[in-house]
Protein backbone atom coordinates (compact mmCIF):
# COMPACT_ATOMS: atom_id res chain seq x y z
CA UNK A 1 0.00 0.00 0.00
CA UNK A 2 1.41 3.59 -0.94
CA UNK A 3 0.99 6.03 1.61
CA UNK A 4 -1.00 4.27 4.78
CA UNK A 5 -2.77 7.51 5.78
CA UNK A 6 -4.09 8.31 2.36
CA UNK A 7 -7.68 8.07 1.03
CA UNK A 8 -7.62 4.92 -1.42
CA UNK A 9 -8.09 7.19 -4.26
CA UNK A 10 -4.96 9.01 -3.28
CA UNK A 11 -3.20 5.23 -3.37
CA UNK A 12 -4.32 4.56 -6.26
CA UNK A 13 -3.45 8.01 -7.81
CA UNK A 14 0.25 7.19 -6.40
CA UNK A 15 0.42 4.07 -7.82
CA UNK A 16 -0.79 5.46 -11.37
CA UNK A 17 1.84 7.55 -11.19
CA UNK A 18 4.70 5.71 -9.89
CA UNK A 19 4.04 3.30 -12.62
CA UNK A 20 2.84 5.91 -15.19
CA UNK A 21 0.03 3.62 -15.90
CA UNK A 22 -4.27 3.59 -15.64
CA UNK A 23 -3.58 -0.43 -16.30
CA UNK A 24 -5.46 -2.67 -13.79
CA UNK A 25 -4.75 -6.22 -14.93
CA UNK A 26 -7.87 -8.48 -14.13
CA UNK A 27 -6.50 -11.81 -12.17
CA UNK A 28 -9.13 -14.20 -14.21
CA UNK A 29 -7.47 -17.91 -14.46
CA UNK A 30 -9.51 -20.15 -16.68
CA UNK A 31 -8.29 -23.88 -16.81
CA UNK A 32 -8.72 -24.66 -19.76
CA UNK A 33 -6.48 -21.43 -21.56
CA UNK A 34 -3.67 -21.75 -19.08
CA UNK A 35 -0.29 -22.04 -21.39
CA UNK A 36 0.97 -25.36 -21.90
CA UNK A 37 3.35 -25.84 -19.17
CA UNK A 38 0.69 -25.17 -16.67
CA UNK A 39 -1.25 -27.40 -18.20
CA UNK A 40 -1.43 -31.18 -15.99
CA UNK A 41 -0.32 -29.53 -12.72
CA UNK A 42 -2.78 -29.64 -9.69
CA UNK A 43 -5.43 -27.05 -10.31
CA UNK A 44 -5.10 -24.51 -7.35
CA UNK A 45 -1.34 -24.68 -8.36
CA UNK A 46 -1.78 -24.16 -11.31
CA UNK A 47 -3.84 -21.04 -11.10
CA UNK A 48 -1.15 -19.77 -7.73
CA UNK A 49 2.14 -20.42 -10.73
CA UNK A 50 0.09 -18.75 -13.39
CA UNK A 51 -0.82 -15.45 -11.73
CA UNK A 52 2.54 -15.20 -10.09
CA UNK A 53 3.87 -15.26 -13.26
CA UNK A 54 1.37 -12.92 -15.20
CA UNK A 55 1.99 -10.44 -11.66
CA UNK A 56 5.91 -10.99 -11.92
CA UNK A 57 5.97 -9.69 -15.73
CA UNK A 58 3.65 -6.89 -14.93
CA UNK A 59 4.34 -5.41 -11.80
CA UNK A 60 6.06 -2.21 -13.02
CA UNK A 61 2.88 -1.83 -15.72
CA UNK A 62 -0.26 -2.12 -13.36
CA UNK A 63 -1.84 0.49 -11.58
CA UNK A 64 -4.07 -2.05 -9.66
CA UNK A 65 -4.53 -5.67 -9.81
CA UNK A 66 -7.97 -7.17 -9.84
CA UNK A 67 -9.10 -11.04 -9.88
CA UNK A 68 -13.28 -11.52 -10.50
CA UNK A 69 -14.03 -14.03 -7.47
CA UNK A 70 -15.94 -16.27 -10.15
CA UNK A 71 -13.26 -17.57 -11.94
CA UNK A 72 -11.84 -19.39 -8.59
CA UNK A 73 -15.32 -19.74 -6.67
CA UNK A 74 -15.96 -21.88 -9.91
CA UNK A 75 -13.48 -24.25 -9.02
CA UNK A 76 -14.34 -25.10 -5.54
CA UNK A 77 -12.16 -24.80 -3.02
CA UNK A 78 -8.98 -25.27 -4.90
CA UNK A 79 -9.86 -22.11 -6.62
CA UNK A 80 -10.87 -20.09 -3.48
CA UNK A 81 -7.77 -21.92 -1.76
CA UNK A 82 -5.65 -20.17 -4.50
CA UNK A 83 -7.26 -16.82 -4.59
CA UNK A 84 -6.39 -16.50 -0.72
CA UNK A 85 -2.52 -17.12 -2.23
CA UNK A 86 -2.90 -14.98 -4.97
CA UNK A 87 -3.87 -12.37 -2.65
CA UNK A 88 -0.64 -13.07 -0.75
CA UNK A 89 1.64 -12.28 -3.80
CA UNK A 90 -0.03 -9.00 -4.68
CA UNK A 91 2.81 -6.04 -4.99
CA UNK A 92 2.68 -4.11 -1.83
CA UNK A 93 2.46 -0.73 -3.29
CA UNK A 94 -0.21 -1.59 -5.70
CA UNK A 95 -3.83 -1.68 -5.24
CA UNK A 96 -5.31 -5.09 -5.13
CA UNK A 97 -9.21 -5.12 -6.09
CA UNK A 98 -11.89 -8.30 -5.11
CA UNK A 99 -14.01 -8.24 -8.01
CA UNK A 100 -17.10 -9.37 -6.66
CA UNK A 101 -20.37 -7.35 -7.24
CA UNK A 102 -21.56 -7.92 -3.98
CA UNK A 103 -25.20 -7.00 -2.75
CA UNK A 104 -26.43 -8.17 -0.20
CA UNK A 105 -28.98 -7.11 3.14
CA UNK A 106 -26.50 -5.22 6.10
CA UNK A 107 -26.22 -7.96 8.28
CA UNK A 108 -24.49 -10.47 5.51
CA UNK A 109 -22.74 -7.17 4.02
CA UNK A 110 -21.37 -6.70 7.05
CA UNK A 111 -19.92 -10.43 6.96
CA UNK A 112 -19.03 -9.54 3.51
CA UNK A 113 -17.05 -6.86 4.19
CA UNK A 114 -14.87 -8.23 7.10
CA UNK A 115 -14.14 -11.04 4.54
CA UNK A 116 -12.72 -8.64 1.50
CA UNK A 117 -10.89 -6.60 3.73
CA UNK A 118 -9.78 -8.00 6.82
CA UNK A 119 -9.59 -11.90 6.15
CA UNK A 120 -8.65 -11.47 2.77
CA UNK A 121 -6.66 -8.41 2.75
CA UNK A 122 -8.15 -6.70 -0.28
CA UNK A 123 -8.39 -2.69 -0.53
CA UNK A 124 -11.31 -2.34 -2.86
CA UNK A 125 -13.93 -4.37 -3.85
CA UNK A 126 -16.47 -3.99 -6.58
CA UNK A 127 -20.49 -3.68 -5.30
CA UNK A 128 -24.15 -4.41 -6.96
CA UNK A 129 -26.51 -1.31 -6.43
CA UNK A 130 -29.68 -3.03 -6.73
CA UNK A 131 -30.50 -3.21 -2.98
CA UNK A 132 -29.78 0.31 -2.24
CA UNK A 133 -27.61 2.40 0.21
CA UNK A 134 -28.18 0.71 3.39
CA UNK A 135 -26.85 -2.35 1.39
CA UNK A 136 -23.69 -0.53 0.98
CA UNK A 137 -23.40 0.80 4.20
CA UNK A 138 -20.78 -1.58 5.92
CA UNK A 139 -18.86 -1.02 2.80
CA UNK A 140 -19.61 2.83 2.51
CA UNK A 141 -18.19 3.17 5.84
CA UNK A 142 -14.45 1.87 5.65
CA UNK A 143 -12.08 4.61 5.62
CA UNK A 144 -9.05 3.89 3.14
CA UNK A 145 -10.95 1.31 1.22
CA UNK A 146 -12.15 1.57 -2.45
CA UNK A 147 -15.47 0.57 -3.60
CA UNK A 148 -16.69 0.41 -7.30
CA UNK A 149 -20.43 0.73 -7.99
CA UNK A 150 -21.55 -1.48 -10.77
CA UNK A 151 -23.11 1.41 -12.86
CA UNK A 152 -23.32 0.50 -16.67
CA UNK A 153 -22.01 -2.79 -17.13
CA UNK A 154 -19.79 -3.51 -20.68
CA UNK A 155 -21.66 -6.75 -21.56
CA UNK A 156 -24.40 -6.77 -24.60
CA UNK A 157 -27.36 -7.23 -22.77
CA UNK A 158 -26.14 -4.23 -20.31
CA UNK A 159 -29.03 -2.08 -21.02
CA UNK A 160 -32.01 -4.30 -20.52
CA UNK A 161 -32.15 -2.89 -16.52
CA UNK A 162 -30.08 -0.52 -16.82
CA UNK A 163 -31.17 1.59 -19.58
CA UNK A 164 -34.84 1.81 -18.71
CA UNK A 165 -36.01 5.01 -18.46
CA UNK A 166 -37.55 6.13 -15.21
CA UNK A 167 -40.08 8.74 -14.71
CA UNK A 168 -40.40 12.15 -13.69
CA UNK A 169 -40.21 15.34 -14.06
CA UNK A 170 -38.27 16.63 -17.58
CA UNK A 171 -36.43 13.69 -19.91
CA UNK A 172 -36.90 10.79 -18.72
CA UNK A 173 -32.97 9.52 -18.02
CA UNK A 174 -31.51 5.77 -17.51
CA UNK A 175 -31.72 3.84 -14.43
CA UNK A 176 -27.63 3.49 -14.48
CA UNK A 177 -27.61 7.65 -14.26
CA UNK A 178 -29.60 7.92 -11.04
CA UNK A 179 -27.20 5.21 -9.75
CA UNK A 180 -24.50 7.12 -11.20
CA UNK A 181 -25.93 10.22 -8.93
CA UNK A 182 -26.61 8.73 -6.41
CA UNK A 183 -23.01 7.23 -6.27
CA UNK A 184 -21.86 10.66 -6.36
CA UNK A 185 -23.94 11.49 -2.99
CA UNK A 186 -22.08 8.77 -0.98
CA UNK A 187 -18.84 10.24 -2.27
CA UNK A 188 -19.59 12.94 -0.74
CA UNK A 189 -20.85 11.46 2.88
CA UNK A 190 -19.02 8.56 3.73
CA UNK A 191 -15.39 7.50 4.24
CA UNK A 192 -14.67 5.14 1.41
CA UNK A 193 -13.59 6.11 -1.72
CA UNK A 194 -16.58 5.42 -3.93
CA UNK A 195 -15.94 4.87 -7.39
CA UNK A 196 -18.12 3.36 -10.66
CA UNK A 197 -17.77 0.63 -12.95
CA UNK A 198 -18.50 1.63 -16.71
CA UNK A 199 -17.79 -0.74 -19.55
CA UNK A 200 -15.84 0.40 -22.65
CA UNK A 201 -18.78 -0.55 -24.54
CA UNK A 202 -20.84 2.15 -24.28
CA UNK A 203 -18.50 5.64 -24.61
CA UNK A 204 -21.45 7.88 -24.72
CA UNK A 205 -22.62 6.92 -21.05
CA UNK A 206 -19.44 6.79 -19.78
CA UNK A 207 -19.20 10.14 -20.91
CA UNK A 208 -22.70 10.81 -19.38
CA UNK A 209 -21.27 9.31 -16.35
CA UNK A 210 -18.04 11.06 -15.85
CA UNK A 211 -20.47 14.86 -16.22
CA UNK A 212 -22.45 13.49 -13.27
CA UNK A 213 -18.91 11.47 -11.34
CA UNK A 214 -16.40 14.00 -12.03
CA UNK A 215 -14.14 13.05 -8.64
CA UNK A 216 -14.89 9.92 -8.62
CA UNK A 217 -12.69 6.79 -10.20
CA UNK A 218 -13.87 5.21 -12.73
CA UNK A 219 -12.94 1.03 -13.38
CA UNK A 220 -13.38 0.49 -17.44
CA UNK A 221 -13.84 -3.20 -18.03
CA UNK A 222 -14.84 -4.31 -21.80
CA UNK A 223 -11.70 -2.76 -24.04
CA UNK A 224 -11.76 -4.55 -27.01
CA UNK A 225 -8.61 -4.95 -29.68
CA UNK A 226 -9.64 -2.09 -30.71
CA UNK A 227 -7.37 0.95 -30.47
CA UNK A 228 -10.38 3.74 -31.63
CA UNK A 229 -12.67 2.04 -28.79
CA UNK A 230 -9.62 2.28 -26.15
CA UNK A 231 -8.90 5.88 -27.24
CA UNK A 232 -12.69 7.13 -27.15
CA UNK A 233 -12.97 5.87 -23.88
CA UNK A 234 -9.79 6.53 -22.10
CA UNK A 235 -10.74 10.19 -23.22
CA UNK A 236 -14.24 9.95 -22.01
CA UNK A 237 -13.68 8.21 -18.54
CA UNK A 238 -10.72 10.56 -17.39
CA UNK A 239 -10.91 12.92 -14.96
CA UNK A 240 -9.99 17.07 -14.74
CA UNK A 241 -6.97 15.82 -13.71
CA UNK A 242 -6.03 13.60 -16.43
CA UNK A 243 -6.47 10.62 -14.07
CA UNK A 244 -8.99 8.33 -11.58
CA UNK A 245 -9.66 5.63 -14.31
CA UNK A 246 -8.80 1.99 -14.29
CA UNK A 247 -8.46 0.25 -17.83
CA UNK A 248 -9.36 -3.59 -17.12
CA UNK A 249 -7.74 -6.01 -19.11
CA UNK A 250 -8.05 -9.56 -18.53
CA UNK A 251 -7.73 -12.03 -21.41
CA UNK A 252 -5.92 -10.05 -23.63
CA UNK A 253 -2.88 -10.09 -21.08
CA UNK A 254 -3.40 -13.37 -19.43
CA UNK A 255 -3.74 -15.41 -22.75
CA UNK A 256 -1.46 -13.60 -25.15
CA UNK A 257 0.74 -16.68 -25.64
CA UNK A 258 0.24 -19.95 -24.63
CA UNK A 259 3.83 -21.75 -25.32
CA UNK A 260 6.97 -21.77 -22.78
CA UNK A 261 7.02 -17.98 -23.09
CA UNK A 262 3.24 -16.92 -22.58
CA UNK A 263 5.06 -14.77 -18.90
CA UNK A 264 6.91 -12.45 -22.00
CA UNK A 265 4.20 -12.56 -24.26
CA UNK A 266 1.54 -11.31 -21.11
CA UNK A 267 3.83 -8.56 -20.66
CA UNK A 268 4.45 -7.71 -23.94
CA UNK A 269 0.43 -6.93 -24.43
CA UNK A 270 0.16 -5.47 -20.84
CA UNK A 271 3.02 -3.04 -21.92
CA UNK A 272 1.41 -2.38 -25.54
CA UNK A 273 -2.12 -1.84 -23.94
CA UNK A 274 -0.39 0.60 -20.73
CA UNK A 275 1.28 2.68 -23.55
CA UNK A 276 -1.80 2.99 -25.95
CA UNK A 277 -3.41 4.36 -22.73
CA UNK A 278 -0.53 6.78 -22.32
CA UNK A 279 -0.97 7.75 -25.92
CA UNK A 280 -4.67 8.05 -25.50
CA UNK A 281 -4.01 10.20 -22.23
CA UNK A 282 -1.50 12.20 -23.66
CA UNK A 283 -3.81 13.15 -26.45
CA UNK A 284 -6.92 14.38 -24.18
CA UNK A 285 -4.58 16.76 -22.17
CA UNK B 1 -31.99 -34.94 -4.06
CA UNK B 2 -35.61 -36.04 -4.74
CA UNK B 3 -36.57 -37.35 -7.80
CA UNK B 4 -33.73 -37.35 -10.31
CA UNK B 5 -35.64 -36.37 -13.33
CA UNK B 6 -38.14 -33.95 -11.82
CA UNK B 7 -37.60 -30.30 -12.39
CA UNK B 8 -36.07 -28.03 -9.45
CA UNK B 9 -39.70 -27.17 -9.05
CA UNK B 10 -41.14 -30.42 -8.72
CA UNK B 11 -38.14 -31.39 -6.77
CA UNK B 12 -38.57 -28.17 -4.10
CA UNK B 13 -42.31 -29.64 -4.27
CA UNK B 14 -41.88 -32.92 -3.40
CA UNK B 15 -39.57 -32.19 -0.82
CA UNK B 16 -42.34 -29.58 1.18
CA UNK B 17 -44.58 -32.39 0.66
CA UNK B 18 -42.68 -35.12 2.63
CA UNK B 19 -41.77 -32.77 5.13
CA UNK B 20 -45.09 -30.75 4.98
CA UNK B 21 -43.29 -27.56 5.14
CA UNK B 22 -42.18 -24.49 3.57
CA UNK B 23 -39.53 -23.83 5.94
CA UNK B 24 -36.30 -22.81 3.88
CA UNK B 25 -33.25 -23.09 6.99
CA UNK B 26 -30.79 -20.16 6.28
CA UNK B 27 -27.40 -21.54 7.53
CA UNK B 28 -25.72 -18.35 8.43
CA UNK B 29 -23.06 -18.39 11.29
CA UNK B 30 -21.70 -15.51 12.64
CA UNK B 31 -18.89 -16.82 15.00
CA UNK B 32 -19.68 -13.91 17.64
CA UNK B 33 -23.13 -15.81 18.49
CA UNK B 34 -22.46 -19.46 18.33
CA UNK B 35 -23.63 -21.28 21.46
CA UNK B 36 -21.29 -20.72 24.42
CA UNK B 37 -20.12 -25.09 23.90
CA UNK B 38 -18.57 -24.08 20.46
CA UNK B 39 -16.92 -20.94 21.65
CA UNK B 40 -13.31 -21.29 21.84
CA UNK B 41 -12.98 -24.17 19.23
CA UNK B 42 -11.10 -22.68 15.77
CA UNK B 43 -13.55 -21.59 13.22
CA UNK B 44 -13.59 -24.08 10.48
CA UNK B 45 -14.77 -26.87 13.36
CA UNK B 46 -16.63 -24.36 14.87
CA UNK B 47 -19.09 -23.63 11.93
CA UNK B 48 -19.25 -27.45 10.64
CA UNK B 49 -20.06 -28.91 13.73
CA UNK B 50 -23.06 -25.54 14.59
CA UNK B 51 -24.30 -26.28 10.74
CA UNK B 52 -24.36 -30.27 11.38
CA UNK B 53 -26.70 -29.50 14.50
CA UNK B 54 -28.95 -27.28 12.88
CA UNK B 55 -29.53 -29.67 10.36
CA UNK B 56 -29.62 -32.88 12.52
CA UNK B 57 -32.36 -31.16 14.82
CA UNK B 58 -34.02 -29.65 11.90
CA UNK B 59 -33.50 -32.12 8.91
CA UNK B 60 -37.63 -32.99 9.32
CA UNK B 61 -39.25 -29.67 9.11
CA UNK B 62 -37.42 -28.20 6.26
CA UNK B 63 -37.91 -28.12 2.60
CA UNK B 64 -34.52 -26.47 1.83
CA UNK B 65 -31.40 -25.13 3.86
CA UNK B 66 -29.84 -22.08 2.39
CA UNK B 67 -26.31 -21.23 3.59
CA UNK B 68 -25.26 -17.35 2.52
CA UNK B 69 -22.31 -17.40 0.85
CA UNK B 70 -21.11 -14.14 2.69
CA UNK B 71 -21.19 -15.16 6.29
CA UNK B 72 -18.40 -17.87 4.99
CA UNK B 73 -16.14 -15.26 2.88
CA UNK B 74 -16.20 -13.31 5.79
CA UNK B 75 -14.73 -15.84 7.68
CA UNK B 76 -11.55 -16.12 5.21
CA UNK B 77 -10.54 -19.32 3.74
CA UNK B 78 -11.80 -21.54 7.09
CA UNK B 79 -15.14 -20.28 6.38
CA UNK B 80 -14.91 -21.46 2.69
CA UNK B 81 -13.64 -24.85 4.00
CA UNK B 82 -16.52 -24.63 6.33
CA UNK B 83 -19.13 -23.78 3.34
CA UNK B 84 -17.76 -26.65 1.40
CA UNK B 85 -17.96 -28.92 4.33
CA UNK B 86 -21.37 -27.96 5.07
CA UNK B 87 -22.91 -28.55 1.33
CA UNK B 88 -21.73 -32.54 2.25
CA UNK B 89 -23.64 -33.01 5.29
CA UNK B 90 -26.95 -31.32 3.65
CA UNK B 91 -29.80 -34.35 3.45
CA UNK B 92 -29.38 -35.32 -0.38
CA UNK B 93 -33.48 -35.20 -0.34
CA UNK B 94 -33.74 -31.63 0.66
CA UNK B 95 -32.61 -28.52 -1.84
CA UNK B 96 -29.50 -26.74 -1.14
CA UNK B 97 -29.54 -23.33 -1.89
CA UNK B 98 -26.44 -20.97 -2.24
CA UNK B 99 -27.57 -17.39 -1.32
CA UNK B 100 -24.44 -15.44 -3.50
CA UNK B 101 -26.70 -13.02 -5.40
CA UNK B 102 -24.48 -13.06 -8.21
CA UNK B 103 -24.56 -10.90 -11.21
CA UNK B 104 -21.63 -10.43 -13.31
CA UNK B 105 -21.02 -10.88 -16.92
CA UNK B 106 -21.57 -14.23 -19.49
CA UNK B 107 -17.98 -15.02 -19.00
CA UNK B 108 -17.77 -14.92 -15.55
CA UNK B 109 -21.31 -16.03 -14.82
CA UNK B 110 -20.31 -19.33 -16.81
CA UNK B 111 -17.36 -19.75 -14.09
CA UNK B 112 -19.59 -19.16 -10.74
CA UNK B 113 -22.39 -21.60 -12.67
CA UNK B 114 -19.52 -24.27 -12.80
CA UNK B 115 -18.35 -23.58 -9.55
CA UNK B 116 -21.99 -23.53 -7.28
CA UNK B 117 -23.35 -26.14 -9.32
CA UNK B 118 -21.14 -28.77 -10.10
CA UNK B 119 -17.66 -27.94 -7.84
CA UNK B 120 -19.50 -27.58 -4.41
CA UNK B 121 -22.78 -28.94 -5.45
CA UNK B 122 -25.43 -26.68 -4.86
CA UNK B 123 -28.69 -27.19 -7.26
CA UNK B 124 -30.14 -23.94 -6.93
CA UNK B 125 -28.64 -20.05 -6.66
CA UNK B 126 -29.78 -16.37 -5.98
CA UNK B 127 -29.00 -13.82 -8.78
CA UNK B 128 -28.98 -10.44 -8.94
CA UNK B 129 -30.67 -9.21 -12.02
CA UNK B 130 -28.80 -5.60 -12.63
CA UNK B 131 -26.42 -6.69 -15.54
CA UNK B 132 -29.42 -8.31 -17.85
CA UNK B 133 -30.61 -11.86 -19.39
CA UNK B 134 -27.50 -12.49 -21.08
CA UNK B 135 -25.20 -12.10 -18.21
CA UNK B 136 -28.04 -15.00 -15.97
CA UNK B 137 -27.73 -16.88 -19.38
CA UNK B 138 -25.14 -19.70 -17.92
CA UNK B 139 -27.47 -19.97 -15.38
CA UNK B 140 -30.97 -19.71 -17.29
CA UNK B 141 -29.85 -23.10 -19.19
CA UNK B 142 -29.06 -24.94 -16.51
CA UNK B 143 -31.62 -27.73 -16.74
CA UNK B 144 -33.23 -29.33 -13.48
CA UNK B 145 -31.55 -26.35 -11.30
CA UNK B 146 -33.15 -23.89 -9.38
CA UNK B 147 -32.89 -19.92 -9.81
CA UNK B 148 -33.96 -17.17 -7.37
CA UNK B 149 -33.98 -13.46 -8.93
CA UNK B 150 -33.78 -11.03 -6.68
CA UNK B 151 -36.64 -8.86 -7.50
CA UNK B 152 -37.75 -6.75 -4.24
CA UNK B 153 -35.24 -7.35 -1.42
CA UNK B 154 -36.25 -7.11 2.53
CA UNK B 155 -34.14 -4.85 3.92
CA UNK B 156 -35.04 -0.93 4.64
CA UNK B 157 -33.79 1.15 2.10
CA UNK B 158 -34.57 -2.24 -0.98
CA UNK B 159 -37.07 0.59 -2.39
CA UNK B 160 -33.81 2.92 -3.19
CA UNK B 161 -33.68 1.59 -6.93
CA UNK B 162 -36.33 -1.33 -6.58
CA UNK B 163 -39.36 1.20 -6.27
CA UNK B 164 -38.27 3.55 -8.81
CA UNK B 165 -40.88 4.36 -11.45
CA UNK B 166 -40.39 3.65 -14.88
CA UNK B 167 -41.38 5.50 -18.06
CA UNK B 168 -43.76 4.23 -20.31
CA UNK B 169 -47.10 4.07 -21.33
CA UNK B 170 -49.79 4.17 -18.91
CA UNK B 171 -49.44 3.75 -14.86
CA UNK B 172 -45.40 4.10 -14.24
CA UNK B 173 -44.70 1.15 -12.46
CA UNK B 174 -41.95 0.32 -10.19
CA UNK B 175 -38.77 -1.30 -11.03
CA UNK B 176 -39.12 -4.33 -9.46
CA UNK B 177 -41.83 -5.39 -11.78
CA UNK B 178 -40.47 -5.03 -14.43
CA UNK B 179 -37.65 -7.12 -12.98
CA UNK B 180 -40.76 -9.91 -12.48
CA UNK B 181 -42.18 -9.70 -15.37
CA UNK B 182 -38.92 -10.42 -17.24
CA UNK B 183 -38.52 -13.50 -15.00
CA UNK B 184 -41.73 -14.50 -16.06
CA UNK B 185 -40.55 -14.68 -19.48
CA UNK B 186 -37.12 -16.66 -18.88
CA UNK B 187 -38.90 -18.95 -16.78
CA UNK B 188 -41.53 -19.79 -19.63
CA UNK B 189 -38.02 -20.00 -22.17
CA UNK B 190 -35.30 -21.25 -20.33
CA UNK B 191 -34.33 -25.13 -18.76
CA UNK B 192 -33.75 -23.62 -15.12
CA UNK B 193 -36.77 -23.31 -12.50
CA UNK B 194 -36.75 -19.62 -12.23
CA UNK B 195 -38.14 -18.69 -8.87
CA UNK B 196 -37.86 -14.86 -7.19
CA UNK B 197 -36.65 -13.42 -4.17
CA UNK B 198 -39.07 -11.27 -2.66
CA UNK B 199 -38.89 -9.73 0.93
CA UNK B 200 -41.53 -10.21 3.34
CA UNK B 201 -41.48 -6.85 4.33
CA UNK B 202 -43.56 -5.77 1.77
CA UNK B 203 -46.17 -8.12 1.62
CA UNK B 204 -48.08 -5.64 -0.64
CA UNK B 205 -45.35 -5.82 -3.51
CA UNK B 206 -45.10 -9.87 -2.99
CA UNK B 207 -48.77 -9.78 -3.66
CA UNK B 208 -48.39 -8.03 -6.94
CA UNK B 209 -45.31 -9.83 -8.02
CA UNK B 210 -47.15 -13.32 -7.45
CA UNK B 211 -49.94 -12.04 -10.04
CA UNK B 212 -47.12 -11.77 -12.15
CA UNK B 213 -45.68 -14.72 -11.83
CA UNK B 214 -48.27 -17.28 -10.69
CA UNK B 215 -45.93 -20.24 -11.55
CA UNK B 216 -42.63 -19.24 -9.98
CA UNK B 217 -41.34 -20.77 -6.69
CA UNK B 218 -41.01 -17.27 -4.17
CA UNK B 219 -37.96 -17.22 -1.53
CA UNK B 220 -39.29 -15.40 1.52
CA UNK B 221 -36.48 -13.76 3.41
CA UNK B 222 -37.13 -11.07 5.82
CA UNK B 223 -39.87 -12.81 8.18
CA UNK B 224 -40.02 -11.13 11.51
CA UNK B 225 -41.50 -12.55 15.27
CA UNK B 226 -44.73 -11.25 14.57
CA UNK B 227 -47.11 -13.95 13.70
CA UNK B 228 -49.13 -11.03 11.54
CA UNK B 229 -46.34 -10.34 9.14
CA UNK B 230 -45.91 -13.98 8.61
CA UNK B 231 -49.76 -14.75 8.02
CA UNK B 232 -50.17 -11.87 5.33
CA UNK B 233 -46.77 -12.96 3.72
CA UNK B 234 -47.48 -16.38 3.44
CA UNK B 235 -51.17 -15.80 2.16
CA UNK B 236 -50.04 -13.27 -0.73
CA UNK B 237 -46.97 -15.42 -1.84
CA UNK B 238 -48.38 -18.90 -2.02
CA UNK B 239 -49.13 -20.02 -6.07
CA UNK B 240 -52.82 -21.19 -6.68
CA UNK B 241 -51.71 -24.80 -5.60
CA UNK B 242 -50.63 -23.60 -2.44
CA UNK B 243 -47.22 -23.95 -2.69
CA UNK B 244 -44.09 -22.09 -4.51
CA UNK B 245 -43.35 -20.29 -1.37
CA UNK B 246 -39.69 -21.04 0.75
CA UNK B 247 -39.66 -19.04 3.93
CA UNK B 248 -36.45 -18.71 4.83
CA UNK B 249 -35.51 -17.79 8.53
CA UNK B 250 -31.75 -18.05 9.86
CA UNK B 251 -30.98 -15.67 12.94
CA UNK B 252 -34.32 -16.86 14.60
CA UNK B 253 -33.34 -20.63 14.39
CA UNK B 254 -30.01 -20.46 14.76
CA UNK B 255 -29.64 -18.38 17.71
CA UNK B 256 -33.05 -19.46 19.46
CA UNK B 257 -30.60 -21.03 22.26
CA UNK B 258 -27.12 -20.27 22.90
CA UNK B 259 -26.28 -23.08 25.52
CA UNK B 260 -25.64 -26.35 25.71
CA UNK B 261 -29.42 -27.17 24.67
CA UNK B 262 -29.01 -24.70 21.64
CA UNK B 263 -29.35 -27.78 18.69
CA UNK B 264 -32.64 -28.44 20.80
CA UNK B 265 -34.06 -24.99 21.06
CA UNK B 266 -33.51 -24.44 17.46
CA UNK B 267 -35.33 -27.72 16.48
CA UNK B 268 -38.19 -25.87 18.89
CA UNK B 269 -37.85 -22.66 17.11
CA UNK B 270 -37.88 -24.35 13.50
CA UNK B 271 -40.90 -26.47 14.40
CA UNK B 272 -42.96 -23.68 15.66
CA UNK B 273 -42.06 -21.61 12.47
CA UNK B 274 -42.85 -24.43 10.13
CA UNK B 275 -46.14 -25.19 11.98
CA UNK B 276 -47.38 -21.35 11.95
CA UNK B 277 -46.38 -21.38 8.16
CA UNK B 278 -48.73 -24.33 8.18
CA UNK B 279 -51.45 -22.97 9.72
CA UNK B 280 -51.32 -19.44 7.35
CA UNK B 281 -51.33 -21.81 4.66
CA UNK B 282 -54.12 -24.21 5.59
CA UNK B 283 -56.06 -20.65 6.12
CA UNK B 284 -55.29 -19.48 2.76
CA UNK B 285 -57.11 -22.25 1.04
Amino acid sequence: MVGGGATWGERLAAAAAAHRSLLCVGLDPDPARLPSPLRGVEVEEAVVRFNAGIVEATADLACAYKPNLGFYLGLGLPGLRALERTRRLLPAGTPAILDAKIGDVASTATAYARGVFDALGFDAVTLNPYLGEDALAPFLGRPDRGLFIVCKTSNPGAGQFQDLPLAGAGEPEPLFRAVARRSAAWAATYPATVGLVVGATWPDDLAAIRRLCPEQPILLPGVGAQAGDLERSVRAGLDARSGGLLVNASRAILYAGDGADWAERARESALQLRDAIEAARARGD
